[in-house]
């Protein structure tokens, strides 16, 4: 089952989006939301649809690097975004977070119980314009 | 055509998740979303519908207050959502906007060419339990 198939299993409606997952490694994760079926009434890509290409890799990413049993639950606490210009094409996010910021916030769920990270990342069209920048805040609790 | 049609046929992706209008009024409009379409892996509602939830009803709202021909495009420049708690039921909004401070608004933007509104609302489940928090910057453009 290859992971876009994973991402629209999981989450129904990301299916719908056709969002789509093109790589992952450790702290990585590259992503689109075609502008097709995420068309608003003129022509570019809707709001809502933009945030949640800003929103679900964060699940992946850190899924993937937690693992399944790591007895820590990460969970997108409070998220913005700033729409900079109109998203014209397919649009997509290179997510990356630092390794050490995540090991930190392993270790610090697992010591205290709850810790905090907070990322900031660009959406870009196919021209490599930023379409919209978003702001999370990640909550990562112990089990 | 009713309403909810309406927005499923401007923005196609709000019909798959059979986002609903269910009243409006001046600078009032009363939104759901429901959960079926839009659970996600864990059964509660996902990140991304709630914020299309808090969303979409700002168009519906101004151009109700605006009409078709008022010479003005609002847009949703930034928004943020912080999320409360997990969305078990299906998620409402009542969004409501001081006529005083569209009136302003409007007459700005006619004025300068530009004008900008903030809001903030709440979303609500079935009990009326507060499950996020959004808060939005509206901008105004004169034609």
């Amino acid at each position: 089952m290859s992971k876009n198939q994973d991402v629209g299993i999981s989450i129904p409606i990301l299916g719908k989006m056709e969002a789509q997952i093109l790589e992952t490694g450790k702290g990585y994760v590259k992503a689109k939301m075609p502008l097709g079926p995420n068309a608003n009434h003129v022509g570019t890509m809707y709001a809502g649809s933009l945030f949640t290409l800003a929103e679900f890799p964060g699940g992946v990413l850190f899924l993937d690097f937690l693992g399944e049993d790591a007895g820590i639950y990460p969970i997108v606490a409070e998220m913005s975004i700033r729409y900079r210009r109109p998203a014209m094409t397919d649009i997509y996010v290179d997510m990356k977070m630092d390794l050490a910021d995540l090991e930190k916030m392993k270790a610090d769920a697992l010591a205290n119980g709850k810790a905090e990270l907070m990322h900031r990342q660009e959406l870009t069209d196919e021209n490599g314009e930023v379409v919209a920048i978003s702001e999370a805040r990640y909550v990562c609790i112990r089990a």
